[in-house]
């Protein structure tokens, strides 16, 4: 069976790919000193900067307990005790208190933990709570399971009631909106918390699944022709550039994030919806037909995107891409979707690891030449890459067992 | 004197240059409803976002007035009331009240000036007080002098003496530097309120304007190889890549105010220094000896830059490096100024004026691709591109004024 051939080489080159970036993050991103990981790491393992983003530090925990957790080559000790010492330096400096008596997470510390920015949006508490979630699943730990969910409830608040406490002064001209990240990513730590838990958990979070899902299917414009960025909160398009901003690597995340859920409560009609809008579309809208890749950001009417990167090919789109339509084609054995994993795979493979010294490059030019070197900076970590090459492996496992 | 007629064409083409980009934004920019000037203007001039941005509306008052103010074909009274009608937008909208009571500026508005957005930084408040100063020369009014002046008063307490009011948290890690576009600013603001002004105003600023040069003049770091963009603020460099940053394009602008500074003061060390240093380095370490153009940002040891578009060639380092030469050039006749202002001058106009729409290009990639096709985006407005040319088309006649 030439198909199957096809997925098991896959499968192993993947499967080497995953224990190489591992490899790479556990020589070089490990602070002994101080506990917590380094993210600014050059080409060749070099540690460039000594600032820890806590986004990073909180992705790389979740990613270590994951693996240890759910892939038994990956449950050593060495892990295992990374991902504590890392949940122990989030623990003790990435909260802040602020003026409000909230708990707001800082963006970026110092090596030895001391607060130099703080973000006023929800992401570091995200990556706060997926770390503590995970952690206390591969520990046991209640109080970490209960500290998780107690973040939640403030995300909750801030998002839903009150954003207020995140420190950004109301503006008459700053509008609230709807920006994909939001729900998606709350999308994401409901089903972080809730996978394989009891009723009990599952019932607490079920509303705020389902809101999480309509928010994001607010996303679908244009009589359902592309995916937006930023919509109002009645589920209307934004003026101007803000409005007309494409994230392809966004949505495709909320694709699969959707059809994860889609199977979990078994709604066909919102698989097929995650699937032709959420992994489709983007693909359509935003792969670079004269060199390959997808764009980072596009106008849906066409004018110049203003973010100076919008042509360039990032690492992330692509891994978000391959998971997305490869849980879509185990889902539906659609043919066509193999195709576009293959393609995406093609490039993927040949453009972003670095055969030198290991992991993937996360920047190139819009004609795929490496733009930025490094193998960890403010935005990549132990995250993206990992993690798609962890759901593919699984994915593909499936894919082979059930052919057996 | 072939010398001469190389002069006379160039200048006859900066000339030229000026005339048609005056043009675009007399003809694109103008919000006849709302008053101000729209700045998201596309490749043929359409205006592709309505929203206003605080920066680029000072400075397109400023820039109109200074070209009615000092060169009679643009002592027309459609400029003159543009700048009005500018100027009274800022004045109207620009202003926010804070918590603290101080004054701060929004950096950016609804066309119908409602607050959008409000920076952390002075940069708002700097732009304001250069459009209100220059609109003071040209109507002769006397209140906006002093609303520049009072606002002024503002800006040197935030950088001086107290910058809670900036809104920024006081976080443990993030201590407080220098950084270059402060200094920088601030000498800008000083030669602007004090130029041509009565003894009164000059000595009022005559201790700031020092205190400028002496921050300015910290950024020589490496024993003297290199301007370094952020240092502690006694001077030393700072860990990490905020340390070892450098931005071509801001020491060069920094170059050339402090060239007109020396001139000023007759300070003959200071010119030295001010072309050396401030202007020969940013060419050597910054010019790109591969593909032609300036780097927007390097690190000093050569590890790759963490932001994305580090190596583009953006339209004013370019404009500032042009300048910078051709004054550097004005002051001391050394031929090799001249060299340099040439070849930047071959490299900036076969790249980013634009033959079919008119205006320049602001964004290219390394190799010199347009990669952003906008004529005015958030950071891009009527500023550094006529700024250049009438500082350069002034200069020009100074050298051929003396050659007769």
């Amino acid at each position: 069976d030439p198909e199957e051939r096809e997925a098991l080489e896959c499968r192993e080159h993947v499967r080497t790919q995953l224990d190489t970036v591992v490899d790479f993050w556990l020589k070089y991103s490990h602070d002994t000193v101080h506990g917590g990981f380094f993210t600014c790491i050059g080409r060749d393992g070099t540690v460039y900067d000594e600032l820890k983003y806590v986004w990073l530090q909180g992705r790389q925990v979740w990613m270590y307990c994951r693996l240890y957790r759910t892939m038994d080559r990956f449950h050593k000790p060495e892990i295992l005790e990374a991902a504590k010492a890392g949940g122990e330096f989030l623990r003790k400096f990435a909260r802040v208190s602020t003026s409000s008596g909230q708990w707001k997470c800082a963006f970026c510390l110092t090596r030895d933990g001391k607060a130099v920015k703080i973000q006023r949006t929800i992401f570091s508490e995200c990556f706060y709570i997926m770390a503590m979630d995970e952690l206390s699943r591969t520990t046991g730990d209640k109080d970490m399971q209960l500290e998780a969910e107690q973040m939640m409830e403030q995300l909750i608040y801030w998002v839903r009631v009150d954003s207020s406490g995140l420190g950004r002064p109301q503006l008459p001209g700053d509008v609230a909106t709807n920006s994909m990240a939001i729900p998606m990513m709350l999308l994401c730590l409901v089903q972080q918390l809730t996978e394989g838990r009891g009723q009990e958990v599952v019932q607490k979070y079920r509303e705020l699944g389902r809101w999480c899902v309509q928010q994001i299917l607010q996303h679908m414009q244009r009589d359902g022709t592309a995916i937006l960025e930023n919509v109002s909160l009645d589920g209307q398009e934004l003026p101007g550039c803000q409005g007309r901003l494409q994230n392809p690597g966004h949505a495709l995340e909320a694709g699969w994030f959707l059809i994860q859920y889609s199977a979990e409560w078994g709604d066909d009609d919102l698989q097929r919806t995650a699937i032709d809008k959420f992994v489709e579309l983007p693909y359509q809208n935003g792969w670079d037909k004269e060199h390959g890749g997808l764009f980072y950001f596009l106008d849906v009417d066409g004018h110049c995107p203003t973010q100076l990167e919008w042509s360039m090919k990032l690492w992330w789109p692509h891994c978000e891409a391959l998971i997305a339509f490869l849980m879509a084609y185990s889902q539906t054995k659609k043919p066509e979707l193999l195709d576009r994993f293959s393609q995406v795979y093609e490039y993927t493979f040949s453009h972003f690891p670095d055969a030198k010294s290991g992991e993937w490059f996360g920047y190139l030019t819009q004609e795929g030449k490496v733009a930025l070197d490094f193998k960890g900076g403010p935005f990549k970590g132990f995250f993206h890459v990992p993690r798609c090459l962890y759901m593919c492996e699984r994915i593909l496992d499936d894919l082979l067992a059930n052919k057996d």
